[in-house]
């Protein structure tokens, strides 16, 4: 499916590409300002860009072995299922990504199993991510 | 999306009447006898129709306010989004569902968020699948 969809999706091509090559600066500039993550180890939506674009390239960077599989769009909504690893242990996930006529993402939401994997990856990023707000924090205050 | 998809697949159309209806004896007729699940909670892949179905139907009572959102399908590869409840928690899941050409399921992963929830989940209805899986080999002993 993944392929098909390609042909036919030049914003899917361009995600694969982002992705495929940890384009970090191209991800930023296809998030909306407001845009809300629901990542899987926190309770409560995140949200604003640069909290966001942090957070979705320190996922992309934790899982080893990023790779998508079925995939399915809708008018702008689409379902990205993948797989990879956290240490030894095979995760499964689905991204839900909402984009506008623009080909801007207003919405994301990333789903995991198992959940030993979720917890696995919150271990990991938790940490990184306070710290990455907290330089946020200091930089506003500065600013 | 929901009603435009439903109008269009008989398939949808019904498995949205025994999600909704508790239909627990129809959902067991549209389980392959070798389906394999992924469930939230569990490491490994459950397989078999009696534990699968046991277990589905268990997680659809578990989580309060079950409710479809965004729905994609494709080639019988189908995409779920739903909310509900864990007590005062609410969850987002996906149900990512392959159907043969008969209207049979032969695979089912079910991805959710967060993971407290799904933790809640599992301490919920591990206990219930272990008294089951051991009603389970005692029958099967006896036979």
């Amino acid at each position: 499916m993944s392929s098909a969809n390609d042909r036919l999706d030049p914003w899917l091509i361009e995600w694969h590409r982002i992705v495929a090559e940890r384009d970090f600066g191209a991800l930023e500039t296809i998030l909306a300002e407001d845009i809300e993550l629901g990542a899987p180890p926190y309770w409560a939506k995140l949200s604003g860009r640069p909290v966001v674009h942090h957070l979705l390239g320190l996922i992309i960077q934790t899982i080893e072995d990023f790779t998508y599989h079925r995939e399915w769009c809708e008018g702008g909504e689409y379902a990205l299922e993948f797989t990879g690893h956290m240490g030894e242990h095979e995760v499964r996930g689905i991204d839900l990504i909402s984009v506008d006529q623009q080909g801007v993402i207003r919405g994301f939401d990333v789903l995991m199993r198992p959940v030993n994997s979720v917890i696995e990856l919150r271990d990991v990023i938790a940490p990184q991510m306070a710290e990455f707000l907290s330089q946020l924090a200091e930089r506003r205050n500065d600013g």
